[in-house]
């Protein structure tokens, strides 16, 4: 087992009305003036947003808006925030919505105690000493961000998409009421559904050996979110399926699925060039290239991926041959993305690559062939294309 | 699944040579002037202390020492930490050692930051309003208060042992490094295992249902530390080992396997009043008292201890009659208990209870007959005295 470090401050509020709790945990966290920060509406037209500025009133706490924020978010609404903070003397940020508006809040928490361009610190020219503490209130089950230190934040010039973690990040609180999930659509609620499940794979896929408690936690989540998942297809208001797939994406991507053990992240690393260029769905962009990935690293470490057939999809373990094994476990998952309507190809996303686009797509992620990615298995610039064409 | 609260602020620092960080992290939480508060003198012999010492030299950060906190921590040595503490301006704690030391720094921490009579916080008089900030260097695998809101103080006075839970004792820091734990003898790290796994057990045996993640993480928990267990059993030197139970006491208590679930807890208040009368080992008593609890109440949800048996201890289920796998779960837990040497009924901690004893210990235990325990099934004095009978 590695050493590791394990922090996750975040005050978690689960269930049930509990975003009526917002402006007295505001208040807990000293905050004097709020900017609340969310997306593109849907949580105005659901009455969310009323009801956060009534819980807001009711603690006598002033607040400002921002709305707006998209998928990928972007570069231009973060730098919006920041000078709309500071013409504010905002001390507090409240980001309503997924990990969109999380990833904006903390960036605009960010740009708060930075001197210089925010985007320098998501380019790693500096590293951030300071950030505006910041609460959420969820409304989606996905990328992890109401209690990760990691925000991705997409630059318009150039479509570079980059991330930053950091745990001074994470935020002091996050409101997780499952009935908030119930109206989103099954692509969106699959796509985060398969992204819960990669922030664990991307943990459980590599070499160190002996982490028996971290591995057991890994595939118990997976095992979770799989039938919460098919519970949903059918079932989009079953408050315990959704119950389970929001408390599993902050408990996937907090860190606790990997403790003792390195990380692979090659997937997720494949799957920022494509949101990149093309601007699909985060989770459905991970389905899309996962099954090409492993067929291409399995053999780096076949025990690995056999074990994961057997503990996560129920497959026999062929004692005469493991690696007969480790592939029937890929295919199972194929099968489960396949089965919640998620691509297993990047043309299932809608995009058709061509020679150029693969090459350019290499380029960007292997940071113009300066870096190799994933750890079960390094991957460079001539691999990564490989990947992207097995995909296609 | 209920409502819940989840609430870990406590930074994890896990691994080799981990201790060498514990100026830097005082320093990182403002700490000015420590108090170090440690045990019996083992952590002297080991050449632990010194080691923190030189950290805390280093860090330019002076401090005072205060050891010979015993088992089942008392009230006596909690006045005498307030003491020093408030004569030497002590703003940092740092405990060194069990739980024993923890619980006892926790208590210190309280009263350093109220007016009146600390014994009255743990009697439910008033509520603890605050406390002074402590970080732990833990030494053995066990009951969790490195991460915990728990502190379990007994005074000498009536050897009344009662426990205060507040999040604002709450460790900052927690240093775990699984080497300072080999010569811990065989029987404190099996009476280590079995609190641990206690400590999830009284959060899995509730009714509430649909809580699939939390009862996956229980039981892969439990699964870890049987099997770690029993590597010590023959290698007390095994790295991975220590470092799977070391983790998973942390995890077993910070909340994390019963989010959702509102527990039972029967078996700590049975052990809480065996250990004020007899200071045994906690984990011993628990062991000792639990085959028979289970006996008395599996009939209120044959399920759940059928899904235990089948999930946790690996029985086969046998369809056409649940209640006899869930008596084999329980069977096969206590033959558990049994390999690693740890005690199945009373009169195997070296404790013959009389009849008058019995009366007695049901009597503290029920409140003098004023309230029940347990969450699976209410147990008022009658109970627990048939069930201290049924243990003897």
């Amino acid at each position: 087992m590695n050493n590791f470090q394990y922090f996750t401050p975040t005050k978690v509020i689960f269930g049930k009305d509990t975003e009526s709790q917002a402006g007295d945990l505001v208040k807990e966290q000293k905050g004097t003036k709020v900017l609340v920060h969310y997306g593109t509406g849907s949580v105005k037209r659901s009455g969310l947003l009323d009801r956060v500025y009534a819980s807001l009133d009711k603690a006598g706490i002033p607040y400002v808006s921002l709305g707006g924020v998209v998928p990928n978010p972007r570069l231009s609404m973060v730098y919006k925030g920041i000078e709309l903070c500071k013409k504010e003397d905002v001390d507090f940020i409240l980001a309503v919505g997924g990990g969109s508006a999380i990833d904006s809040a903390k960036a605009i928490a960010y740009g708060l105690k930075y001197d210089g361009d925010v985007w320098d610190l998501y380019l790693k020219k500096e590293v951030p000493q300071d950030a505006m503490p910041l609460g959420v209130i969820l409304t989606i089950a996905a990328t992890g961000s109401e209690m990760s230190n990691s925000s991705v934040i997409t630059n318009e010039e150039g479509w570079l998409k980059r991330g930053l973690n950091h745990d001074i990040s994470r935020p002091r609180f996050a409101i997780m009421n499952p009935e908030l999930t119930y109206t989103l659509p099954e692509y969106q609620t699959m796509s985060g559904c398969t992204d819960i499940m990669m922030h664990t794979m991307e943990r459980y896929f590599s070499h160190e050996m002996d982490t028996d408690l971290t591995d057991y936690l890994a595939e118990g989540l997976l095992k979770a979110v799989m039938h919460a998942a098919k519970v949903l297809l059918t079932k989009p208001e079953d408050y315990d399926a959704r119950a389970e797939i929001l408390w599993a994406g902050s408990l996937s991507h907090n860190g606790l699925t990997g403790c003792g053990r390195l990380g692979d992240w090659a997937c997720h690393q494949l799957e920022h060039e494509l949101g990149g260029m093309f601007d699909v769905a985060h989770g459905a962009g991970l389905a899309a290239v996962w099954g090409s990935w492993a067929r291409y690293v399995y053999k780096s470490d076949v025990a690995r991926f056999a074990k994961f057939a057997v503990n996560v999809m129920g497959i026999p373990y062929d004692y005469a041959d493991p690696e007969k094994t480790a592939l029937e476990g890929i295919e199972a998952l194929e099968n489960f993305f396949r089965s919640i309507h998620m691509p297993v190809s990047i043309s299932e996303l809608g995009v058709e690559l061509n020679d150029d686009q693969i090459k350019e797509l290499a380029h960007k992620c292997s940071f113009m062939d300066t870096r190799t990615i994933g750890g079960i298995q390094k991957l460079d610039k001539k691999d990564i294309a490989e990947i992207y064409r097995m995909a296609k």
